[in-house]
């Protein structure tokens, strides 16, 4: 008998990575995924609604539902960036793309995630792709969401590197720094991958040129809009190539021997210059004092990934 | 013709390994000490000022002026740590050393520092071996001092790893962010060495027994006051060696070779869980929007050292 594939609810911000992502995840027979649910990042709340319907009506999957996602962070700043200039004003490489037929579902995403993993209790794993709003919400609206969710794959964190947002913080962490302090010290199955690692995967120019002259649906769509990716990418980091963050994610939850893991107490800092700053405290030392890590749950950290594996997935489940 | 000594002064907090450094700066021919100022940090400064003048004395050195530096934090801080569980309550390795004969100079610690680097001008080293209260002070009472000061060697920071204060911080550092910053980004020619580096190198335990064995001088002294350092980093690191954090750092400023460096701007987060952390920008990457690193001075911050060539340094010169 084959195994049941694992259920997913893909918390995204869509992006272009995060349409890469998503795809991936409808062409991966080990995952079914059973929602999407939107938050602001990328784009705002209501474009990333818009973005993840579009996607889904792309695939042929209008069948998987949306729930929309909070259009503010947990404490309710007031002011919230959007890394338009990374993905396009639209989010997905400005293509211009018709607006979807479909609409989101009823249920917000917060109380989506919490009767989905209420009914599918350890079932559920939801890979996080943007600030972690949602899934802190959840955490603070049903006490057993950290103990009925199966585990939480996020991309987030700049382990031990610079950040991409600004020198300290990496963009999803920087999204919402409380809520994902909230996340990190919840006690849940957590698993973080950083741009530490994902900085690791790249989307190489001649990749690019594969997917432009394959007849897929999917490469096909992708072509268009990593354009504007790559430009991003050429200004930013002088490349012709693109990360693959929201792909490696998506894939360290479908096939967790992508990326070996260290252990521990992840904080985050939420004001001052380093706003946003991931800081994992290992275990191998003992402070003098009691410190803001001391007696907090511990997270699995991404430290490794296999780089060539994760594209030459990327590329095959892509390309077909 | 034999090059002139550099000369240096020592900014320290004895300390058990402010001992073996300064000990290390008065045996190492390529430098000449013209000044000892002192500051808090492993003990209260009052305490340092005091070792500094014994240490002087044990090493029939008293021609060398003592500065006493700050009491307190730039900001005046009312809380004041020091790591006497590290070094023991006397700062050195509970020895009942007898009170010194000496006293410090009239001038305080910011103004020796000025005036030797004004009269002096591009030729004065400062190697900080503690919080950076009065290398701060020093710049902030004299704005040619950062143009007078040939350079300063610093222990500090945590670029990339964990702290030892706690999990965002080093020490020295964690004693006095506000002033650190201040440091950073002076525009003075600052080299950071960093626990990042100065934990790989270690004094083992039987080139501790080749010290206990030895009938010099300083060899025999330390060998009294490591007991403390040692038994420290059995409880913390689980370890029978001990880290020669100021020895490298000293050694740095005599011999720049024994360490390679990057270079960026570095700030210091100055509140929150994370307060005392270092952030390094380096500077491949450009950020989307202007940050706190944008447009400031860079630094030297060392990224690997010649440990063994360090630890052959500290045992040769001490042994002698």
């Amino acid at each position: 008998m084959a195994t049941e594939p694992k259920k997913i609810i893909i918390d995204t911000d869509p992006g272009i990575d995060d349409a890469m992502a998503i795809f991936l995840a409808l062409r991966s027979p080990e995952v079914e995924v059973i929602g999407l649910t939107t938050i602001y990042g990328n784009v705002y709340t209501t474009l990333a609604t818009r973005n993840a319907l579009h996607l889904l009506e792309v695939a042929g999957r209008t069948d998987i539902p949306v729930a929309e996602g909070s259009h503010v962070t947990l404490n309710k700043e007031p002011k919230l960036g959007v890394t338009d200039f990374v993905h396009g004003a639209d989010g997905l490489g400005n293509q211009n793309f018709p607006p979807p037929n479909g609409k989101p579902i009823e249920e917000s995403a917060a109380d989506f995630l919490v009767n989905q993993a209420k009914v599918n209790p350890g079932k559920v794993t939801v890979v996080a792709l943007g600030p972690l709003t949602n899934i802190a919400l959840a955490i603070q609206m049903d006490p057993e969401f950290v103990k009925n969710i199966g585990q939480i794959v996020l991309l987030g964190g700049s382990f031990a590197v610079n950040g991409n947002a600004n020198p300290a913080a990496e963009a999803n962490i920087y999204g919402d720094p409380q809520a994902a302090d909230v996340v990190f010290i919840s006690g849940a199955n957590v698993l973080a991958v950083g741009i530490n690692v994902t900085h690791q995967v790249v989307l190489s120019g001649s990749d690019r040129e594969k997917l432009a002259s394959s007849k897929g649906k999917f490469a096909q769509y992708l072509t268009g809009i990593l354009e504007v990716y790559f430009a991003y990418h050429f200004d930013a980091y002088n490349t012709n190539g693109a990360y693959l963050h929201d792909p490696t994610a998506l894939l360290a939850a479908v096939d967790p021997s992508l990326v070996t893991c260290t252990e521990g107490t992840v904080r985050v800092q939420t004001s001052g210059i380093t706003r946003g700053l991931t800081i994992l405290c290992n275990k191998h030392k003992s402070f003098g004092e009691i410190t803001e890590w001391s007696n907090k749950p511990s997270v699995k950290v991404a430290v490794t990934v296999d780089a060539p594996r994760v594209v030459k997935l990327v590329m095959d489940r892509l390309l077909s």
